[in-house]
């Protein structure tokens, strides 16, 4: 790769070209992972990896398509696996990222949401998505947390088998890197459903940030990824994201989670940001007229939004004119919810010096740092 | 019902208390029905009839709660049936929404959402379903549509078949009242999807408006109301309505419906409006790196939902001060988009008179009236 002289940004994001004294900016998705599956092998017990040998990982797919070059930056030439189309055979490897991202940003923190296991929760047999997710995580450990202390870890756990991942998250929490668990938007049940709390219940006594990300939609045992079924391109699988963080949004706080869990934090990445407006509207008036079906809800449900749930700014949606982008970052509560993301290395990511329009010094602040700083406790 | 003396809006949604002389109120989604489910016998096929009668109709239900008195507003008594809270029980009846509705608002012209046999579409049986979908219409052309000329229908079909909604469009479309067909948002499958492409070729044909109304979300064979599956409580149930109308509306334009009948217009009743802000943003911003998918998508998708899907005003958002409504309004492009709904007569129905701040005399007119007017061809 060649960097081309002149386009290294040297102050952004900060605001001058003074020394820095603290923290700037902290990246809520940064996307590492194998660079084949079968470096997995390792930290698989015997019997699976005699399984992954002779019949692959079968992780369920859903059948869209995805972009050309199946989703990473082309311009990361070192990532493209010039013979073939194999994702699985990318690396997204840690010079990269240190050279093309962390230093060139200036990144603090870079939150690592993984990739390759998050089919793992859509896996029919639980004990073999549990061993995945674990190998991925020691993987992650061994590869990529040892290598800089920039990196924070949301690590894998799989969801069929709730005490599985209850059992991982006692495992290897308490390493100082690892900060949050990373789940797929694709799942069988809503987020606030009772089948997942004894996971949320090790999340909030470890301090871990509940990571909610785009995988598995309309794959595997996740059911269709919409409402309405299974639609048919992949802008529609896309556009799918936003639904499913407001159904997920919705049934953690219908069914009580924040007051069960009231130091639980939750993460929702690249599902855009607007939807959190309406939801919080509308699930408010509803609430007033609702809330006798609901008691455990005695808050108005946009207090819990705004307590606990935080969205990341990829893809950051792009209003008509900057004035509608500053009115929606004020109906979004932004200096409380949203927090940087850039998906690095995918083809959409957003860089966090001209994703956003300049803005006030506070909200800045609380976008590329803050909200993400206390969410992480940091 | 007692009528409080003072209670009648004089004037509204009228801006002077001069004598009207063009359209000022058309009211988007009114719920007429059958007063019991035995009322669409006589207009049953003797075999459907016959298994009506043995086994009852049988349409399929979600088991999500509702509120108290089964949704219709108590304010309505007669409506009520005092013996127990069956809604086939209810009678929405004529005089009552002449009286309580049309003469007390000044309504132009309501549309006649239906009810009842929404679950048509969902039910197993196509063939019965299309005479289910067929004996409503009957029913309400001769029990509704000759009480009143302000009544405009939007017909009952049934998509389990698309040809059995061909040859019911066919059948009475025709009739100077019928305006509109009526789908459920719960489905096996989004609107976009080429199976439904004959039903939109009809409609094109006679110049109907696609509707689509909650209905069966979760029920039936309509699959999980949301991407995650089925939520827990009602509330849940309700906020689901956004995601679906997402699904619908990202579908349609994907799909490539409204370059194929240009002049196709959707209506999307009783789904809030702001995921429509959000969708088309996200929507035009995806559209710009991936329509090599989808070329036959040859505009930005924000221009087929301006030119085609309008929205229904119930239920309507409540943002957090007055500026953020207009604002709101601005993002939705409202005097192109927003049409105003009551549904009348469910408990959380929204009046003419104080459901908005005072709009500018040219919105107002354009949500009020206009929007509609173009819609409906009238």
């Amino acid at each position: 790769m060649v960097i081309m002289a002149g386009a290294k940004p040297i102050t952004a994001p900060g605001w001058t070209g003074t020394e820095r004294t603290s923290l700037a900016l902290i990246d809520c998705d940064v996307h590492q992972t194998v660079r084949q599956i079968e470096d997995l092998f390792p930290y698989l017990p015997r019997a699976y990896r005699q399984q992954a040998q002779e019949q692959g990982i079968r992780f369920p797919g859903s059948g869209y398509f995805n972009v050309a070059g199946d989703a990473a930056r082309t311009d990361l030439e070192t990532s493209c696996d010039r013979d073939g189309h194999n994702i699985r055979k990318r690396d997204y490897n840690f010079d990269e990222v240190r050279d093309h991202h962390l230093n060139m940003w200036h990144v603090d923190y870079a939150l690592l949401t993984g990739a390759s296991v998050y089919g793992a929760s859509i896996l029919p047999d639980p004990d073999f998505a549990a061993a995945t997710a674990r190998a991925f995580n020691d993987y992650t450990l061994e590869h990529w947390a040892t290598k800089d202390d920039r990196f924070l870890i949301a690590m894998a756990v799989s969801t069929g088998d709730p005490r599985t991942a209850v059992e991982e998250i006692h495992r290897i929490a308490d390493h100082p890197q690892v900060k949050a668990i990373m789940l797929p938007t694709g799942n069988r049940m809503p987020y606030g459903n009772r089948y997942y709390h004894p996971i949320w219940e090790a999340c909030e006594q470890h301090g871990l940030v509940v990571g909610i990300h785009p995988g598995n939609e309309g794959a595997g045992m996740a059911g269709p990824p919409t409402g309405v079924g299974y639609p048919t391109y992949y802008i529609e699988n896309r556009m799918a994201r936003p639904q499913m963080a407001m159904a997920h949004a919705v049934s953690l706080i219908a069914e009580g989670v924040f007051e069960k869990y009231p130091t639980l934090k939750v993460l929702i990445d690249e599902c855009d940001q607007f939807w959190s407006v309406g939801l919080m509207w509308h699930m408010d008036a509803d609430w007033k007229s609702l809330r006798d079906q609901t008691p455990w809800v005695k808050k108005l449900p946009s207090e819990y939004f705004r307590g606990h749930i935080r969205v990341g700014s990829q893809p950051m949606l792009e209003p008509e004119n900057h004035e509608q982008f500053f009115q929606m970052l004020e109906m979004l509560h932004a200096d409380e919810t949203l927090v940087y993301s850039s998906d690095w290395p995918h083809w959409d990511w957003d860089d966090p010096a001209t994703t956003f329009p300049k803005l006030p010094e506070h909200l800045h602040k609380r976008v590329f740092a803050e909200n993400a700083r206390e969410m992480f406790g940091l």
